[in-house]
């Protein structure tokens, strides 16, 4: 850790400290011995450029190994394979002299058009916390330091340099959150990239509620705030909200500001201090370059992980593995020329690409097997599609089994822009089905950054393998799961829906008029789809695999007032080694806010070999059963039942067992604004309440007393009213020394 | 006008005249020739109380007739229908004393749950609006003042006193405010009633944009705003906010607090004056009561009127009308016991009430059928419903056609709480499925305030009349419809979703934590599902006639930038005198914001003879093609395409033209805020912004060229920048004294 003496610095060098050098770096200060800090992209490989000024040319940076990007980490349900990154990570920029290497981005995928959800993990905030702490932890072991980003809320790229993301306290804290908090209690990232959107109507780099109540206060975030690249637009406003780093450099003009700021009184000095002092602790993660950058390793190692990624969704009559086939045929432009990561900011220079066709010749060879290819579509749609595809049919036609590698291609989807629509162009649909009508056997492999559609063709095929995007060895990894050598164990970390239009931010996304309407608040992905009994194509947490899992054994028993251990058994009930991911949900209507029907609370992959069985344990702690209460603005646990359940997806529970926690003690306090019904349902000052409107009622005229019995209406209407209101409406009924003496008796409860 | 000189009244006088005396009366003030003004629940009949401090007998009203409610009527897409309610209302007013009748309820049915959807018109603005101006209009020419209400945003009866509806302003605008500034603009009530909730935040009775800015200056509003009973929390931030009249009396308590007020300094006197000013016009409204309430006479329009409101939902084989059958079967309490009313404060006690079966046994008498009564179920649930069943299949089993009334008792909807579900009682469901089987043909025929669900026996019965709640006379009008006397010619104001779960409000109903999010924002009702493209049992605007229509020669021509004019010819092929509603729709998607597939935008309803041909004409005004622009506080007609489109309902077009409109001149003025695209966009800016980057690109080297041209998508991803973010990463090529200029020539535009 340098030690330095803030104190002894200028005004001037100070503010010079809170503005990047250039595009990719801090100023140095070597006057006090500061070295620059070197921030390059990731968040699945690094954009290393040699020419550091350089803003326009995103392409052409320093190979490096472009590992799985975080849509495949997504759908492995392993935080070894995100560790396993973010080490690999780690490792390569220590070779390459990078020091804050910027991601991971575990931003919730509100909406499959999210042009940048490729970069994300999950539309669940676990899933995502859960994958991006231990990318994190990994890659600070190796000794640099992590910006773990978007921070918060940039769910979409159309406007989202100047966009609002309207949303209400409970939604930001129980899902656009909880994965950025958890990144930072656990793993204690060295930076935080505040992002370029407005979290309700303030930029979130200028939002002093996020970057100091919360991140600061709350989550006791240590580290330094960094700006995304251009998304200051008042850089003393975003200092006094607690951002530290403006990036990239503005030559000078941010710092010149900070200094007139504080020279006229506007800013605390005290602020520019602590800024630089988190600078100069960032500056503990510089390190030179060591060289040497493991290029065979960090394929190999790409190769393995992109294979723990892949969802086989469907596998009708056990077509896949390809063990067994003669004749195969591989259709798809992106057998050859494979699509493995996503446009932007994020874009790597590959140490080298796998295609899938050569992988699959190999393992075909080795078994003896034909192997015949046609390009059957381009991946810009040029070209004559009708004669690619007759191509095709003729090599499906004498095959066993054809394999179509479809997908988007690199230009329909990117950071920057959302897509508009989950299709597949439609020269793949055609292709797809003629494909499946010519062949015995059609197996389709999905490569795509954000959720494509299956409709179309979908009951067409026998099985489809779910790529996502695999990074450079992807084509490999592809093959290796096609022809069984790696059992497939993926879970969709993301619904793939009916229709577009059944995404719960249909109607209010990309928004408009400078603001985008969380209006669908928690009720995102599988909330929304299970709570609204909603039909979908594929649930959260759907995966196939070429054995088979039986669970059993569920027991749940409380640990506290609010916190629980479930433990179940899982068994490999097939003939091969495989993983299986055990999915435990909680389900409730505790509490006085609308619950979603489950939510997931714990999560574990476990390796196991053809019979064997392992029980797994999970703690479940108070936020497994918690939602945050606005009114008391903290989380909170409600009296009540809740239903623990081992799903086999989102929407499948195979098994439940429920329990009653004592919860939150703590009453909401009464007032005379408080409705009747509240004061009813009090257990002290209710039945005081209720007693005395008896007597009323017995002081009634006969037949008011028998209108009254007619209409019980009446009283469900008055159990509404503030109870001033009925005072009013009753005179002397309910005396105020009564209902007093009742307020002070349910305080002190 | 009686007229006063404010001045020389004292403040405590002025302060009295602000709330009521009683639960139904101003204050007097008789020393300054000032009667007190009697104001009386509506909307669709008079609830007039002899005791007039009673607060708690809600039911022991003078008898009244009670003609069809609010739900009724929207279903009757007719303004005569809105304003013969309206005249005889006004008569049965001055015949009682009553010189202010509370209603009508124009708030838009966002939830079909809502306990008080039945005192409402639709799930549309313009069909609303439309029906209470017309209510409002008729009532007022008879000489009492209408108060029309809920103003605003009351869309739920859960926590109805206190919750906060969170809604943006562009949703307010076009969904929720219309109606209210439709009767406000065109009618000219004597009073608007303020609501009970909070619109985002604010206590609308203390709500001054709501009530000073909207209601006053943006609509002109000059006549007495009136709190719901009890809504009133700061007498003087309500004062202060535009509401002139607290109701009921508060003994006082409310005056004390504006004397106080005023002599503290912390309110204007003049706001006094003003409000004062509008109550002594009010008591322009005082007439003493003319006694001779005409009970035949309200009674037959009452059967008249709600003949006009009857839905016939399906006719399979036109097993209606009843014509040619020998015996019938009618089975059902409601047949006997008809539930035409709501509870709450609308609850008329009426003069007489028509028993369906009555009416029905009359015209069967007429025509020589038989009529076999069960009546196969309670209301309550009470008695045994197996036993009631096999009762009605053996009835229903030795009749040609059974038909069941069959619906929503009392206590399970009311003003004063929400339902939680759609469907029908369980035991109704099974009875009309069992009748279904015993009967070779089976009518439904439904009484219900809110929509209720048809699935699980819709398939299973030939005909369903739905009546919504139809007034006192609405058994006979039932019978009318069900014979032929009357040719069905209602229309679904509000759709029929095939689930709850459908509903766009669904998830975000009614709400949590004191705030219940308008998430869906103007995708209410048909707005939402036709733009989701979601299946329902029945769209918005659906009805069947005992005849046919033919509609056709649809001309649209603009009539200026921003009006247009619509005509269509619409023809009765049928055999049977009939009444055709034409629904006119716009269409669009120009404009910056997300629009409803199709809008309401005119209708009118056609009398036509059995061969007959009318053409009907619409005058489309600009709000007809507008959206509001909340970035710009003004609705916008933006220039561009718009689909008028003729439909059988909102789902099903049957004719569509569509105009050019040259729409609103005057664009955005650039800044350096704004983005790239958005300068690109711009007539003058963009062309010379394009030159200049051509000019750029021209001078990039041949590599930077090949990168930029395999990648299109930088360019996208830089369409999203803002223009300075734009110039800080490309150095000096958009030089500022460049971009000034073209600031500077955007906005003389």
């Amino acid at each position: 850790m340098p030690s330095i003496d803030i104190g002894s610095l200028s005004l001037e060098q100070k503010a010079s400290l809170l503005s990047g050098a250039d595009m990719w770096s801090t100023h140095p200060l070597p006057e006090a011995g500061l070295p620059e800090v070197m921030l390059y992209d990731g968040p699945h490989g690094l954009r290393y450029l040699q020419d550091r000024g350089d803003t326009a040319d995103i392409y052409g940076s320093t190979p490096s190994t472009c590992f799985p990007p975080a849509v495949a980490v997504g759908a492995s349900w392993d935080p070894a394979v995100a560790a396993q990154i973010g080490a690999a990570l780690g490792r390569e920029a220590r070779a390459l002299g990078v020091h804050v290497v910027l991601g991971p981005g575990v931003n919730i995928k509100r909406s499959p058009l999210c042009g940048r959800n490729f970069e994300y993990y999950s539309e669940d905030p676990l899933l995502s916390g859960v994958l991006g702490a231990a990318h994190v932890r990994a890659l600070q072991e190796e000794g640099p330091g992590a910006s773990v980003k978007h921070f918060a809320a940039n769910n979409q790229e159309t406007e989202r340099t100047r966009i609002s993301a309207d949303v209400d306290e409970r939604t930001l804290r129980e899902i656009y959150l909880p994965a950025f908090e958890r990144v930072v209690t656990e793993a204690r990232p060295a930076t935080v990239m505040a992002a370029y959107n407005k979290v309700n109507g303030v930029y979130a780099t200028q939002n002093r509620w996020l970057l100091t109540e919360v991140l600061r206060r709350e989550w006791g975030f240590a580290g330094t705030v960094i700006s995304d690249w251009g998304a200051v637009h008042d850089r003393v406003a975003a200092l006094a909200a607690g951002l530290d780093l403006e990036m990239p450099g503005d030559g000078g003009a941010g710092a010149a500001r900070i200094v007139a700021a504080v020279r006229a009184g506007e800013l605390d000095e005290a602020l520019v201090d602590a800024a630089v002092a988190r600078i100069v602790e960032l500056t503990g993660r510089v390190a030179p370059a060591t060289g040497g950058l493991d290029v065979d390793g960090g394929h190999a190692l790409a190769r393995k992980l992109a294979a723990e990624c892949v969802v086989l969704l469907k596998n009708d009559a056990e077509v896949l593995p390809l063990d067994g086939v003669t004749r195969l045929a591989v259709i798809g432009a992106f057998a050859t020329a494979p699509r493995f990561q996503g446009g932007g900011s994020s874009r790597v220079n590959p140490t080298r690409v796998d295609a899938a066709l050569d992988a699959i010749e190999k393992h075909a060879a080795d078994r003896g097997q034909s192997v015949a290819y046609a390009q059957g579509f381009t991946a810009d749609g040029s070209d004559d599609a009708r004669a690619l595809r007759a191509q095709a049919v003729e090599v499906a036609s004498a095959a066993e089994v054809a394999v179509v590698f479809a997908g988007l291609s690199d230009h329909q989807e990117s950071e920057g822009y959302d897509r508009e629509s989950l299709d597949l162009p439609a020269e793949q649909v055609a292709l797809i089905r003629a494909v499946a009508q010519a062949s015995p056997r059609t197996v389709v492999v999905l490569s795509h950054g954000g959720v494509v559609s299956l409709e179309g063709w979908h009951d067409d095929v026998d099985a489809v393998l779910d790529g996502g995007l695999l990074g450079q060895a992807g084509g490999a990894a592809l093959a290796d799961v096609l022809f069984g050598v790696v059992n497939p164990s993926g879970r969709l970390a993301e619904t793939i829906p009916l229709r577009l239009q059944d995404n719960p931010s249909y109607l209010n996304f990309p928004g408009e008029a400078g603001h985008v309407r969380y209006g669908e608040g928690v009720m995102v992905g599988y909330r929304y789809y299970t709570s609204a009994e909603r039909a979908v194509r594929y649930p959260f947490g759907h995966g196939l695999s070429y054995t088979t899992f039986a669970t059993g054994d569920l027991t749940v028993t409380a640990t506290g007032d609010d916190t629980a251990r479930a433990s179940v058994t899982v068994t490999n009930t097939g003939s091969r080694a495989g993983k299986h991911v055990v999915q435990l949900y909680v389900a409730t209507s505790a509490g006085k806010v609308r619950r979603p029907a489950r939510e997931l609370r714990a999560f574990t992959k476990v390796a196991l070999e053809p019979g064997e069985s392992r029980t797994v344990a999970f703690d479940l702690d108070r936020r497994a059963f918690a939602y945050y209460d606005i009114t008391r603005s903290r989380w909170v646990v409600a009296p009540g039942e809740y239903r623990i359940q081992i799903g086999a997806d989102a929407h499948r529970v195979l098994h439940e067992s429920a329990i009653n926690l004592i919860g939150d003690k703590g009453l909401t306090p009464l007032t005379l604004e408080s409705t009747v019904g509240d004061w009813l349902d009090h257990p002290i000052a209710g039945p005081a309440l209720l007693k005395k409107m008896k007597e009323h009622m017995q002081g009634m005229t006969e037949q008011e007393a028998e209108l009254a019995a007619q209409h019980p209406d009446g009283l469900r209407m008055a159990a509404a009213l503030p109870m001033s209101k009925l005072i009013a409406f009753t005179g002397d009924t309910f005396p105020a020394d009564f209902l007093d003496e009742l307020i002070r008796v349910s305080r002190a409860a």
